[in-house]
């Protein structure tokens, strides 16, 4: 049923990707010194002077997060006129919340994630670029403007950072490696935990807040604490982008991030760069079983998202192992989130 | 009994500041690319491969921090042999955690904070450099190497924003102008809220880390949750670094920063551009009478900060009130740390 590619065709739908994510993000830079201007030494004008800012900085976003899936949407309906299209300003337009993905081939784009980040210039924002066939993101691309770095992936072509800085270098995900790649022991002891609160912050004891704040007090406590479920993990960490949670595993800079409530905008590159350097990705809720339900593979719309970082084998303990066993301790400190979703 | 400097003393040693952290940071990045080294497209090798990593990535890390405090140290004796310097390993090493900053011409350095993150190449950590003098710092420079971005300041010549990247142009802070520089009447609702879990998590209810979750809480909760502490705060960010925190604060992408357990070299720098860029910073712990109680000026050695951005007038409030309204509003819902600190 599903239409399929050979292996030259996907490099230059990759290709093609990893140009359009540094183009989109080029427009939001361009959102960026709308709002910041560009000052000499010399200027004048202190705190609030208001003298840089011509418009209003949340018209400017919404303006210019409307503008980059408008041409992302336009470049891909030319290039690849017979490609469905799913958009988060598109999407979020409509009425509907149902899972709209099927077999055929799907670019799903978010044009900034992080807008929250993006209004404030704090540089955790992206683009967002993937390529799903038969409901599988078989690449992915993620752009960060303001670090002029990209983490992207093709399908058995591997996982790859282009960071414009550094010396221009291209690196195979995950950066991470060596010793370093081998999860700690005492997981989740030893891991960089990341995580977010999200928008729901009902004050209510069954609701999604108090089941993320228990869940993130287990993984944060001493070994021994809250009732044996102590985590006692390194750092915890909320960026504000699941989008860049997720690439930050790839990379291996987090080992474990747990989340509820994205869309598949936010993660679908995310999860196409993450397996392909390596990483483990399922759901967030805890089976009845921790210790020994199987480990399902993530569903793209299911808004419920555990990754593990890509690992490596030590004595004993193949790598995809020891991601199951982070896997099962995650789930043994966390509560089951609720998120509902039409379709999935 | 101070020294004092001219204008143009002052500007000289911002000056070298300036290049030092840059040059600081370029060391720093030798570490990254000791660790990641530099792979072409084409070349073998999957994930834990370990060829790629010669040494031990924590010693590596280790020799690298030593490295920068010496070679920071070591430029600073050579060009100002008659300054006294406090750095973080140095001081580390050493078995008093007194408070040994004086009148006399003091630099102040973390030659590298969020070790964490360095250690696993996220791109949140910097060099930190202050130059303190009567205990006040006026020269601060933080650089990011992974960003090529440094915040800066000089005690009445501005604080600036110099990124490598976005064309390489210089920008005063904070960055967030116009209408953002307003802060938001129902602050801390609509406020970007920086803190950090911190290394103390002992599961304990008069412990630290149970104060701190019960402050974040507050600050994160619905309006009217929380027995009426809510705050319904727009974001949560944790980073891991103190410095950075600061540094995001100056440039008006986080609203509110509040942590203990700091200590000076994880703040002086972050202490001066703030200031220099028009923010407020106080301590962390509410007084008797949060609604009325003075607003005392930091003390740098106190382990205990609440920092707010710059904020520009509104009809009816000057951009100093409306922060102490937001430090006031703040108080009102975090707890009282509990860092001893001999001497300060």
């Amino acid at each position: 049923m599903a239409q399929t590619f050979s292996a030259s065709e996907l490099k230059q739908i990759y290709d093609f990707a990893l140009d359009l994510g540094r183009r989109a993000g080029r427009i939001l830079i361009e959102g960026v010194e709308k709002r910041t201007g560009d000052v000499g030494e010399r200027e004048e004008g202190g705190v609030g002077g208001g003298q840089r800012e011509k418009m209003n900085a949340v018209d400017i976003v919404t303006q210019t997060d409307l503008d980059v899936e408008a041409f992302v949407k336009g470049e891909i309906e030319r290039v690849y006129p017979g490609h469905k299209f799913i958009g988060e300003e598109t999407y979020s337009a409509g009425s509907s919340k149902e899972y709209l993905i099927d077999a055929s081939p799907t670019w799903v784009v978010d044009p900034l994630d992080g807008t929250v980040n993006y209004t404030h210039l704090f540089p955790m924002f992206c683009v967002s670029i993937a390529f799903v066939l038969n409901h599988v993101p078989i690449i992915g691309v993620i752009y960060q403007p303001l670090l002029d770095t990209t983490y992207s992936s093709l399908v058995g072509y591997g996982a790859w950072q282009d960071d414009g800085k550094v010396g221009g270098k291209r690196k195979r995900l995950p950066l991470v490696n060596g010793p370093k790649a081998v999860l700690p022991r005492e997981a989740p002891k030893g891991c960089i935990f990341s995580c977010e609160w999200g928008k729901d912050r009902r004050d209510t004891a069954g609701g999604n807040m108090w089941r993320k704040v228990d869940s993130f007090v287990n993984m944060a406590a001493e070994i021994g604490g809250r009732g044996g479920k102590g985590g006692m993990v390194h750092g915890m960490r909320s960026l504000g982008s699941a989008t860049l949670d997720l690439a930050y595993i790839a990379a291996g800079s987090f080992d474990i991030w747990w989340e509820g409530g994205c869309w598949e905008w936010d993660v679908a590159a995310g999860i196409a760069i993450l397996r392909e350097a390596g990483g483990l990705i399922t759901t967030a809720n805890p089976p009845a079983n921790p210790e020994t339900d199987p480990i399902e593979e993530v569903r793209l719309g299911s808004r419920l998202y555990l990754a593990i970082r890509p690992a490596g084998d030590s004595e004993g303990e193949t790598g995809r192992q020891a991601q199951e066993r982070v896997v099962r301790e995650t789930w043994k400190r966390v509560r089951a989130l609720d998120y509902a979703r039409p379709g999935a």
